[in-house]
């Protein structure tokens, strides 16, 4: 029997043993599940070595790593998978149709926490390194396995985890299925991701909130001064107005500009999604351009005075605000801070004082899109979907794919099997049943075509 | 005897009934005193009636007014006192020296709730009357006492009560005793106080708050939008940039100016006491002129996104802040409300929506600086401290002066006893008993004084 004869046989094995995952309340973010996070990492590991794959529970500063590997001395090159076996908190209850960790299927959907956001997708990995195994069939690479347990409380570990572990985790490329394809049968490789630079200001005026009529007029009001600066952080076609900003943007490729264009985006639907007025972006650049090869610079949180209801005549004794920059290749985060903490001080009247902080970021990533590996993608997908892939970036960041980037040297290929609709991080997350398998199958195709890369 | 002999014979007496009025805890806020607001309104018009003032409770939708008069069909003129029986909150407790409703004397202040805000300033008006009473001598003005209980929870009733009453509380000229001097031994009369105008505005964008790498770029983000629009409220020189809201302001008379440059007021000092860097405000004008006699805008409060600790990725789905002005003679409230509504929404793109909520307000007030009223008050100072009194205004707003003077057609004089330190509205709120007898002796020469300005 060939490994695909093999994933051919087992379906209902593999979904069963899925759910036997998705019944670990893995929540990484609450303390009193930490028992449950453990005994996920165990039972994983457990499965891994079962299968043929050599794996251990890796201390870190929080909750364990699951590593793993499968040495084949004769492979030319080493994939590193990674992925995560912790989950969301599931809350409000209530919103949910069936018990979060009670695994169900309803309509072709896998209904369970975790479902999508990473159990089932991980295990689409597994399970087409299992059908090599099973079947006696020589893995054609060397396979590392890092599966963390607390991606969604922050990852907080992780970078350290891969700095101590750089030799153990050394690979040609990574591969990470924890995302979305671009829509119903639109399968995607994800060859590129925004970088992110975050600062925090804060104006300081009076000693204390100050009555606004004794004092109104003869003082700088630190939201008012706060705003003047907000306001500059813009030209009025979109730009961000900061000195520098753009000096390292790469200019998009004809590959970006062309595999963008063929995309099924429509403006009207995407504005729909949203729920906003209009578009609004930068001028000259679509809105595929605007979010996914443009940097950008949002207010994500302002504060300052009275906030309840009614009024308070106050003016008051400090404003703050929480910014963060979507960087491009190859604009660098410590850099783009310093850039902006610079512009607010010099916008920044005397008549208040100012306090910048630069939480510093990630910088953007793209898998060349002119080498091997997008290819060999390509290739898993249309054998395990029959269908074209898409080429798309995605505007948000995944820190640790710029960690592998700057620690390991090595790409990362994006290729989820989920949908945006999938809710994960909310209620009723799921998984269509149609989708897990095709993963499975794509899984099973890319060992083969990244194994082509330096055949 | 006559009336001034009988306060030099009564200082003692009068202390202890102000003590016996401190007792009460008439805290208007706290619905449990409702019990201990009536029985102070009680005690306080049965006193009133016992010194031959005529009183009696009037009630309102909240706590009763205490109204109170003494007609002398010879007179030419009627004034009207007006105060508050009710008091702040006490908490926190911890930070007083003794009982906040058991008054004390320490180096020559009374220590309690109440002390000086208000019941030992109303009590000043009560005693001078009391002593003409007590002396058999024609009191030469009419009398109208207007005592309300509901001053420091927002005065909710009162502007009805006036309206309803406007026949019985008609006068020539209004009297109130709720502020301070300018400084120690620096009687003063307050000659105009600002107005207010109050209005709030939100911009709305996406429909819930959406992830700043997924959408940043694409659509308006609230907060930034936002910020534009506060700051177009301001240009560079300080003033407010809304189309015509200067069209009314009246130009600082010469008296103004000269009574300013007499006060001494140190630019130093008053940073010192606010805490801000520098002073700040519109160009061309001293500190008190700006705080005093010219209009201002201020953001008392600005909220939109994330503002808890760390940060959070959001494109906020709205961003919102309440804006209050500060008036002048002759800006009209709601004209104002509608010229800043007005900029708002020309100034708001159309990827955001807008919505703006006109408050209203209460237009700026002044007594007349050429008519007899001033003079009267002055001279009455003059009288009961041996000082020649200085005149200020006041940059925050008492909404009831605006009340009486557009409902009775009434000027007020506003003639503070205590002082700017005394603690109104903080633990060891106090009242010097040389202030408190100072002000008793010029309330009873206010009484002669007012009745020469149609004698």
């Amino acid at each position: 029997m060939n490994p695909k004869a093999y994933l051919d046989n087992n379906k209902q094995t593999r979904l069963d043993e899925l759910f036997e995952f998705l019944r670990f309340p893995s929540i990484s973010a609450r303390s009193e599940h930490k028992e449950d996070i453990n005994a996920c990492a165990e039972w994983l590991s457990t499965h891994l070595n079962k299968i043929g794959v050599k794996s251990r529970l890796m201390p870190t500063g929080g909750h364990p790593v699951v590593y793993g590997e499968i040495l084949n001395p004769a492979a030319g090159i080493t994939v590193l998978y990674y992925g995560h076996y912790d989950v969301q908190p599931v809350e409000p209850l209530n919103l949910w149709k069936s018990t979060p960790f009670n695994p169900i299927v309803e309509n072709g959907y896998i209904i369970a926490r975790g479902a999508t956001d990473d159990k089932g997708q991980l295990w689409t990995h597994v399970k087409a390194m299992e059908a090599y195994m099973a079947t006696g069939t020589a893995i054609p690479v060397n396979i590392k396995i890092l599966f963390e347990g607390e991606e969604e409380s922050g990852s907080e570990n992780l970078e350290k985890f891969v700095k101590d572990n750089k030799d153990l985790l050394k690979a040609d490329i990574i591969v990470v299925s924890d995302s979305a394809q671009f829509g119903q049968d639109r399968p995607a490789v994800t060859f590129g991701l925004r970088g992110i630079a975050f600062v925090e200001a804060k104006l300081i005026g009076p000693d204390r909130d100050v009555h606004s009529g004794s004092f109104g007029g003869s003082i700088a009001n630190p939201v008012n001064m706060l705003c003047r600066i907000i306001a500059s952080f813009h030209n009025k076609d979109g730009r961000v107005a900061i000195k520098g900003f753009y000096d390292k943007v790469r200019k998009l490729s004809k590959f970006e500009k062309k595999q963008f264009a063929r995309l099924p985006h429509k403006d009207k639907e995407y504005l729909k999604k949203v729920g906003s007025p209009t578009l609004y972006g930068e001028k000259g650049f679509t809105t595929l351009e605007r979010i996914w090869s443009r940097p950008t610079l949002d207010i994500n949180g302002i504060t300052g005075g009275y906030q309840g209801e009614g009024g308070k005549t106050i003016i008051p004794s400090w404003a703050s605000c929480k910014i963060t920059m979507r960087l491009v290749p190859d604009q660098d985060p410590q850099d783009i801070c310093k850039k902006l903490a610079k512009h607010i001080r010099k916008n920044c009247p005397k008549s208040v004082k100012c306090e910048v902080t630069i939480h510093g970021g990630a910088p953007a990533v793209v898998v060349p899109t002119d080498g091997p590996w997008l290819k060999a993608a390509g290739e898993a997908i249309k054998a395990g979907f029959g269908i074209e892939p898409l080429f798309t970036k995605e505007g948000g960041s995944i820190p640790v794919v710029g960690t592998f980037k700057s620690v390991l040297g090595a790409d990362t290929l994006l290729l989820g099997w989920g949908q945006n609709d999938d809710n994960a991080h909310s209620p009723n997350e799921r998984f269509a049943i149609k989708d897990f398998e095709r993963g499975c199958y794509s899984a099973l195709a890319l060992i083969e075509e990244l194994a082509k890369v330096r055949a």
